[in-house]
């Protein structure tokens, strides 16, 4: 079977597990390790995808894009109609579609799961929905995405061990009815997902189960739902070497610049988060000496951009006093400037991630990263 | 006294009183008649300034700033610690500025006019302020628009012949002393206000009394506040004579497509509105086959550009269903999509109207245009 996206692993770190390679997708090639940035409805939100295009040095290669909102508005069949998610949205690079999944469990009260599948009801006008498998491969084979997430169950934190251990044997089962109900895999591929949550043992059986399935690609689910980041760094210390070293590895949801460090240096290949645009439409600037309030009043007066050693955009023309006064003033620009100098962060962090890994100075870089950043 | 801002007037067309000509600034040269977008906080809402520069042909040449509220937030006097409004905002061409009379004057029974100027409470946190003729020019100057208005009493309409009158005296005295105010007169114009309501023998006196005052430029103010457009239409063919040919002749807060070409025809050289960019807050494309409500159910499935005639950015990109459903869930790149091409569609057919003017045939324009759009 001849798959849409192959996975090229150029080098491994000779300290740490931290790898560097390349993805290959209809739309292009994404170098790893990548953060993705989110486009949950159809849009990177308050960017333009050309200037979504101009992060860091190369752009961001990859973007993610909701399956549970885009069915919901406008519905894939819409979106099938125009063309595809690509077209629809004016973006030519690769598009990742999770599985709607994670969304419809976090409905709480409002979702009930089966073995069939999750019924829910729209927060939109109330209509009840079914996600399964099948309807969530429908969704993403309308949305035409490069990459296709598997229909999961993610279990909350903390949780049984017994609800754990049902819950990725479920995943399991839904993993098989997904890949079947997929035709096109030179068009689209499927990524599977290893649950079990905390507990290792069980990470491992469902690692055994999901990599059985012989995929171009696997994501690691049901972290960062909660639980201590100590945790959530052993768990991946282990979880990772379960999974094939030929293959991609994604560690879904996760992209403060701590985890994206300490994802990397456990062989994490892929990250998305909505973190560096919701922080941007707050106010909260992230910049490589730590995050910046702009609404505090110490910035009222302050004609230095954002990030001094930024050479974004937002940092090569605006100052904080400018941005402080956008932001006060609930301009829409103020949420356009944050949200682009925050993904350009990520994405050229992640570049030097990308660089530091070619010259076999990963731990230096980020020791580096961190005297300056001031988290660890 | 050799002025910041310069006025060339090339043609006036054959069969009306439309004019062709260039204002030069100290930041470049403004082509007319034109159209000034609006940035009232220091931002054209929704716009990254490049994109400003790349409306119609030649991008937006000048844009105009509000007094009353970059006095209010961020200050001028931080406006001026950064560099000027230009700097600021980073917008390297001309910039035109208001009074801020016309805000404090919308206040109501939050203001109180004497002869020494105008008492406010702030609609922030209702502090007491003063504007007076000095303050406003003080304000202007360090703003450090290329071309200031005169603190101006607009009267409102429907109103009576002696509070008009009143007004209009009271106009005069407060030009003078704005006159009186201002040094650097390199740096900025002062462009005085002709008022005099509906009554166009007190429009005739305004005139009379403040071209006496030899500025670089006037605009007829009182217009566009309720009366019927045809009222508005009727005083313009007077007063546009009563105003000295070799100056440029601004009218405040016009810009619906109807207006400008009526404001054109009549002599009219610069015009500025909110319009563009509130109606594409609201989801109304200006197109030129009339007003698109992108909202409508009927664009649900509507792959089709917003304007088939229409060669800006969001149109060649972007169709009505994407654009619909942006709207619908309220995404910031809806405001920033329908912003730009409603700016673009005002710019582009000033620039057409330009073209007309100087091939003789803006009349024919004129019939064509409203063949199409449909208002005549």
């Amino acid at each position: 079977m001849k798959h849409a996206v192959t996975f090229d692993l150029y080098k491994t770190d000779t300290r740490t597990k931290a790898r560097r390679g390349c993805l290959h997708t209809p739309h292009g090639d994404v170098q790893t390790p990548v953060f993705m940035p989110v486009g949950t409805q159809g849009t990177v939100k308050a960017m333009k995808p050309e200037d979504v295009k101009t992060l860091g040095k190369e752009g961001a290669h990859i973007i993610l894009g909701n399956t549970y909102h885009l069915y919901l508005r406008p519905g894939h069949e819409l979106v099938k109609k125009a063309g595809g998610l690509h077209k629809f949205m004016n973006w030519d690079r690769a598009i990742l579609t999770d599985s709607g999944g994670f969304q419809v469990f976090s409905l709480g009260k409002l979702r009930k799961i089966t073995e069939e599948g999750v019924r829910f009801a729209s927060y939109i006008d109330g209509s009840k929905h079914m996600f399964t498998p099948e309807k969530s491969i429908e969704i993403q084979n309308a949305l035409g995405s490069d990459i296709m997430m598997a229909f999961d169950e993610c279990a909350p934190y903390p949780a049984d061990r017994s609800y754990v251990q049902d819950s990725l044997e479920l995943t399991t089962r839904w993993l098989a009815r997904c890949k079947a109900a997929h035709h096109d895999w030179e068009r689209q591929s499927l990524f599977g997902i290893m649950q079990g949550g905390t507990y290792k043992d069980l990470r491992y059986e469902s690692a055994m189960q999901v990599t059985e399935m012989d995929l171009p690609g696997y994501s690691i689910g049901g972290l960062s739902v909660g639980e201590p980041k100590e945790l959530m760094y052993d768990v991946l210390d282990d979880c990772v070497d379960w999974l094939p070293k030929e293959k991609p590895r994604y560690l879904m949801g996760v992209g403060s610049p701590d985890c994206l460090f300490e994802g990397v240096e456990r062989g994490i290949d892929m990250f998305d988060c909505v973190l560096p645009t919701r922080l941007a439409r707050h106010g909260t600037a992230l910049t490589s000496h730590g995050e910046v309030k702009i609404k505090n009043a110490q910035y009222a007066e302050d004609f230095e951009p954002l990030d001094s050693e930024c050479d974004c955009y937002v940092c090569r023309h605006y100052s904080r006093a400018y941005l402080r006064h956008l932001f006060r003033e609930n301009e829409i620009l103020s949420s356009m400037l944050l949200s682009e100098h925050n993904l350009h962060f990520l994405v050229s962090t992640m570049e030097n991630i990308r660089r530091s890994i070619e010259e076999d100075r990963f731990l230096e870089y980020k020791k580096e990263f961190f005297a300056k950043y001031g988290e660890f």
